[in-house]
């Protein structure tokens, strides 16, 4: 495993892409979450972007949806269900009013991302063996220090996402 | 420059990146905005992020800030101005609720993109001496098919960035 993330390091630096040097929550020994023992991705953030979205209500966050490459060509591709070597990032800031923004608008209307929300990250994962019992996804949630969530919480996960069964129980469509 | 992007798709291949195949508006015979001369860039929606927002009011859009690779360099350096080379691309959509979602959260909290706005996407593009009458910002706005928006309008895009001065003239802050 270590020999083929120092190879696509170098191919990345070969391609002058700047990878895994993200601001990112966790690291190689970070903790995996319960349940499906799915660990933070070192270059989530590099991913690119699916959609975004604003959640209201309790949550009254912005979110961005991002996908590794696997995921990236399935969405654009359009055919389901996702192949293994799917992984989804949600990645979710705090709503907050941009009073920068709005100064210039003239009005009251701009909302930008403010701190990382308690629940900051969570990954869907496609491994249609490991994960059979669950539909073929694994599920992992973390705080905003990277700390996973507890086993509970990940046994939610499933159960929420099965009414999304039409797209393979991912609520997320790709923005075009 | 011709010979550059082959490259670059070689390398991006053997990095397994799969580039310049987003299904992204505008080719290489696109037709250029007037005033600073910027074309779509034909891998924009393979950039990485930048942040989101939410434009309530009249805009009432959902957008998402992306950025060149040389962008997201600065950006994560936190270091002012940007240099020459600095790309960056906000694309948005309709700010729409998702019955879907809603289902799931059992209450009316989720929204998410619908349809590609009129004015779908924008460019801003640091070179300080090609724009240097413009603080070493080009700019570009392009409608949902592609088409650039008139002369007057693009006279607009500086006057209303002058007063994120002490950002380099870019309003977006990055998303941790």
């Amino acid at each position: 495993m270590k020999r083929i993330v120092f190879l696509l390091v170098a191919v990345a630096t070969l391609a002058g892409v700047v990878a895994f040097t993200a601001p990112a929550p966790g690291s190689a020994d970070q903790q995996a979450a319960p349940v499906f023992g799915i660990k933070i991705f070192p270059g989530y953030r590099d991913w690119r972007l699916i959609s975004v979205a604003h959640e209201a209500g309790n949550l009254n966050d912005l979110r961005a949806i991002l996908g590794n490459d696997v995921a990236i060509n399935a969405y654009r591709a359009g055919k389901l269900p996702f192949p293994d070597g799917t992984a989804i990032a949600r990645l979710a800031w705090s709503y907050v009013p941009s009073e920068e923004n709005n100064k210039v608008f003239g009005r009251s209307q701009s909302f930008v991302p403010g701190s990382p929300t308690d629940w900051y990250l969570q990954f869907m994962v496609k491994d249609s063996k490991k994960y059979a019992a669950t539909g073929g996804w694994g599920f992992a949630q973390f705080d905003k220090d990277g700390k996973p969530a507890d086993e509970a919480m990940h046994k939610t996960c499933f159960p929420c996402h099965e009414p999304a069964k039409a797209s393979d129980l991912v609520f997320t469509h790709y923005a075009p």
